[in-house]
């Protein structure tokens, strides 16, 4: 039995790799010979490349980058399989760096991300997915553009530091001594947010102030990343200023898709660049996947119900495990999903299903493995005794039977 | 896809035919022309009759017939198909037909029972089952048995009235009058109390209390049934004073066995009787049983250990739905169930949990038929492309593959 696994995070409770190995845990529970696989399902943030390095067998590399305000830091990036690599923004960029009194996304730079990827071309990598959650930034992506051989210009020709406070005076883009191996290389950028780069839900408004932005900063990095923009767009004929998600990192989403030619990926349709999904999922004979709660609102765009259009035009049943589900099933269903169990063992508090999520989360894994198994025992079991018709008649839906219950008896 | 629902009550809360009507209108929901039939589970109470008759397709039959304390009820009984009838103790002789003020065990009879089961013989039907909970008797089954022509003499040779004073003062009892239908007839007490008839755990010390006794009555009742027990032996050769259920409704349980050689059947095994358990099990698909709350302890014994046990010699699959589980479900495994889902949707308390558990039980169930549909679908659609054996591997669990996880990569 070959099992697909690929869960969300429960949202304050478990990462998405936890959840996956507790249900992986409760496969194997439920049918020790079973082929897992677990599938990283990433949000960009803190844990990337954990989740990455984890689920595809990479190795960890440590280095010392360049931080957020300059000093240099320790932090690991991942070497995948095949050419691949996984950078986090938040392990040389991130904001707990920083002590809090000391944000401010004027001086903060990205540089040291762009030196992790400099690292991962140098190891031979020609492939790098770069998680965008949880930068100190507010550059536009320019310290990592930076690092890469790019340059910010003045209006005077002078070379800008690649801060938010440059974004404002970025009058030209030099990117004539850009690693001529990014040419070669695709970069995926991991990230669930929509945001665009400008305006009331840009990087700078939505995002600044927990980067220690005070309001008048705010508006002036807002102005600037405007300004970069169409900078940018004078520099490749990218206009990025509408871009969902260019205001990812402080709008490293834009600057690096405007520069670069970086693509945006959310969940589902990074790991199906990454991992050849639709093949992973053509040969699973389940799948799992969940999240800390589920409703049709919840579930809209999100990776189950990307994972959810794909194992139905696959065939593959897909089960979501899930701390609780709010609503009727029915708009679920219609997305594609085989079916959702919520994991609690009974009535209980939220807190107490935080703390047992784990071990329900296995056990409820387990007994739908069980179920499956079960099933497909009782069909081998009929066919052998030439009701393989019937067997695949009551599988394919086409037989219709009589739902009206019989018994021994004849009439009264 | 034949499915049989076989619930057990969820105590306090729904019963087992109503938790079974859930469950079936969410297989319903599943799969459309799913096949159902729902097993009457009822552990000999008020409901036990309506049980059958709606499961087996029976009818109800109203009548007049002698109350607890002498004055004529209205009260139902079931026809059933096949020749078969139900009776409920409770129904002509339960506890809620008297004021709490008059309850008192010396002077009630289950005389009305025993007209009941007089009306089944009239109608024509030659196995009957006789529910023994809820009565407010104490009277050794005596009531019913003189309904159907037994007599119970003094020392003197004077005949008893059939109630609870009269146990003490039982010497002879002569069955020459009996109804002669009863020699052809199958009578079998639903009962799922193991109480013998006298002593600590007898019907008087346990039930009569509750029935209105005083401690002096209780004391006078099992002297009374411990005479009637040896009556009877000297009757008939039967010894009940030991026999597990004796007990039952007021010592009919022993009255019943040890003069008309009734069978005690509990749950599964009155199924078992009535319906020929294992041959629908052998047709099902899967089966889906449950109850209030699971544990190691609930559930031996019960309806779900009987129904594991039949259903893992038969090798279709059990699953149950349940309330809450509490502790681990390994043990339950072992007994025989294939899965336990708890059907609480997330966090709640448990009066909450009480409020949803009919809509929690239909989409619970739902899930679980849309797992079994998605498997059977899936292999269906592998079989085609030849892959039979591979799909006949994972059903019998012989296939060992690795459980080593994959990627697409080769070495980083």
């Amino acid at each position: 039995m070959r099992v697909l696994i690929a869960m969300d995070s429960f949202k304050g409770n478990i990462s998405g790799l936890e959840a996956s190995e507790a249900v992986a845990r409760g496969v194997r529970r439920g049918c020790p010979w079973a082929e897992l696989k677990i599938l990283p399902i990433a949000d960009g943030g803190e844990g990337t490349v954990e989740a990455f390095v984890r689920t595809m067998h990479g190795r960890t590399v440590h280095g010392l980058f360049t931080g957020p305000l300059g000093r240099p830091v320790e932090a690991a990036w991942g070497l995948l399989p095949d050419r691949g690599a996984v950078v986090e923004i938040a392990a040389a960029s991130g904001l707990p760096l920083i002590p809090f009194g000391r944000r401010n996304p004027l001086h903060t730079t990205s540089l040291g991300t762009g030196e992790q990827i400099r690292a991962a071309l140098d190891a031979g990598s020609r492939f790098v997915v770069l998680g965008l959650g949880g930068s100190a930034t507010n550059d536009g992506g320019m310290g990592i553009l930076a690092a890469l051989g790019a340059r910010f210009l003045d209006a005077a020709g002078g070379e800008l530091p690649p801060c938010g406070e440059s974004l404002e005076k970025v009058e030209r883009i030099d990117l004539s001594r850009l690693d001529p191996r990014l040419a070669e290389t695709e970069l995926m950028l991991a990230c669930d947010v929509r945001n665009p780069l400008c305006g009331a839900s840009g990087a700078a408004a939505v995002y600044g102030p927990q980067k220690g932005a005070t309001a008048e900063i705010v508006q002036r990095l807002d102005a600037g990343l405007r300004r970069f923009a169409a900078a940018v767009e004078r520099t490749t004929g990218r206009d990025v200023l509408d871009l969902p998600g260019g205001g990812a990192a402080g709008g490293a989403g834009a600057g690096l898709t405007g520069l670069l030619g970086a693509r945006l990926a959310r969940g589902v349709d990074l790991l199906a660049q990454v991992v050849r999904l639709d093949s992973e999922i053509k040969r699973a004979d389940v799948i799992f996947t969940g999240e800390g709660r589920i409703d049709h609102q919840t579930a809209q765009g999100k990776v189950i119900s990307g994972l959810a259009a794909r194992a139905r035009a696959a065939g593959v049943p897909l089960v979501a495990l899930v701390g609780c589900v709010r609503g009727h099933v029915g708009p679920l269903m219609s997305m594609g999903l085989t079916a959702v169990f919520p994991i609690t063992s009974g009535p209980c508090t939220t807190s107490q299903s935080f703390q047992r999520s784990r071990e329900d989360l296995e056990r409820t894994a387990s007994q739908v493995i069980r179920v499956i198994r079960g099933t497909l025992r009782r069909q081998s079991s009929r066919r052998p005794a030439g009701q393989a018709k019937r067997a695949q008649e009551n599988g394919d839906g086409i037989s219709r039977e009589s739902s009206l219950p019989q018994t021994r008896f004849t009439a009264p």
